[in-house]
């Protein structure tokens, strides 16, 4: 049971977890705070918290749980800012899409009296904004955890606690295997879209070339529809094991592109091999198709 | 008005366009043929063809049109057997993924006095098998029909009125230009789809990941479910124009690449335009999300 719960950033992720955390019955209060001007009072108003405030330092104070709720970009900013606002106890954590990064600056500007503990649940949809927010955006989603060494039990049991009143379900990873597990999953399929539809949609022939583009192309192009700020932010802190990972998918294309020029008929083994790999993901993960 | 229209190959594709020429009421008898046993029974009972038969030849005797509906890779066989079965005057048809390789084998093949046009319908759907077909699956979609300067006037007429017939839209293309158009806007999406499945999926560490993976994984990976076969076919038979694009792809992906590991800011305009050009799209050609 938490007292008070204070959300930082009432977007989609911000309001959805005030909603699902006043669902769940287990928070006395939760207060919010903004950037945006009345961004706080519509959460207010759509139920995602209880007590809108326009200053930072209000909404945070006493807060046994504070909830860095933004994109990782603002993030910086954030904790050197947040440092002297908080009470000693506090425990803080965040949503945002990479955790290295984010837990070098909370170890830089958090004080040593209060608690972080890195964050990621696994959840979104197209639409933003804190009317987009949904109580049951995490239900059955991974949530994961990011502890370090220095993070104290009582960070996890409270960072846990949050995890399951929003119905997520907890995974505990290493931040910097974390990291790059959803670079591999997550950010290279976007920047694999972004470089398709830059030389397919930015190459001379487009015009013609865009009326016969039909669903492959919709599909694989539809993570460039994505925030550019938000994935620019992900890749400055995700830089390494991104590029690794571009550096793999490289090396897949260019043996491909070689079989194909070599009329290699065993390119029909390579693409049932992975016609099975994708198989087996759906049915393990019960994927649905859409 | 056709006499008799002959399908050979009745799967997706040569039963749907059974149905919708038998909807359009513009052929008085269509025959069908399929070296799969007991297939062309199943397309009679469904009401794709007229008359089924046990041997191609009786199938093609007398058409006016034969539309040879099976994927590109059976095509070389086909062409070569089907040459002498050919009653003169006949025109012949296709609907295979690539034309260039298609067209020189029709060349080399059938007699002088039968006339072939490629085609190539821009419809399909997950499913295959004449089970599947449907009546409405060319509707509004571009058909391509790729002439050459020894088509005849008499197959450009027969195959455009075929089009129209299933409710096509019509698109005239040298067959060299539908090669390379075909291979940016779909055969490269397929090969980068099944180059992120390899390196993801097939990494050691895809038990950990592929618990993360979401939306993103599924979309990007999705064309890798396609047929292996078809899709071997489809890249022996276009090999030259895919390398070039696969050139292209990884000549964009080693840009981005390059920029992510010096922390390019300047990412996010480029990010920017790639979701522009998407929506764009979208727009344009009025494209269903799902």
């Amino acid at each position: 049971m938490f007292k008070r719960v204070a959300i930082i950033g009432l977007g989609l992720l911000g309001g959805s977890l005030g909603l699902a955390l006043h669902k769940s019955g287990k928070v006395r209060e939760i207060t919010g705070y903004d950037l945006g001007k009345g961004v706080s009072e519509r959460a207010a108003k759509v139920g995602a918290i209880d007590q809108p405030y326009d200053a930072m330092v209000d909404a945070v104070r006493g807060a046994d749980l504070v909830i860095l709720a933004t994109p990782v970009g603002a993030m910086h900013a954030l904790l050197q800012q947040l440092g002297p606002m908080l009470t000693p106890g506090t425990v803080v954590t965040d949503v945002a899409s990479t955790k290295v990064q984010v837990i070098s600056w909370a170890e830089e500007y958090l004080p040593a009296s209060v608690d972080f503990i890195g964050g990621h649940p696994m959840s979104g949809k197209e639409l933003s904004g804190v009317e987009a927010a949904d109580k049951n955006l995490f239900a059955q989603h991974i949530y994961c955890l990011t502890p370090t060494r220095h993070t104290s039990a009582e960070a996890i049991n409270k960072a846990s606690e949050l995890v399951e009143a929003v119905g997520g379900r907890l995974r505990f990873l290493d931040p910097a295997e974390h990291d790059a597990l959803v670079a591999s999953v997550s950010h290279l399929p976007f920047i694999a879209s972004i470089a398709l539809v830059e030389s397919i949609a930015g190459s001379p022939g487009w015009l013609d070339a865009s009326k016969l583009a039909a669903s492959g192309f919709r599909d694989m192009s539809r993570l460039a529809a994505g925030s550019p700020e938000m994935y620019r932010d992900i890749c400055l802190t995700n830089s390494e094991p991104l590029v690794r990972w571009l550096d793999e998918y490289m090396a897949s294309l260019q043996d491909l592109r070689n079989r194909i020029a070599n009329h290699d008929r065993t390119l029909g083994e390579t693409f049932a091999e992975a016609q099975q790999l994708r198989q087996q993901w759906v049915l393990a993960q019960n994927v649905q198709e859409e």
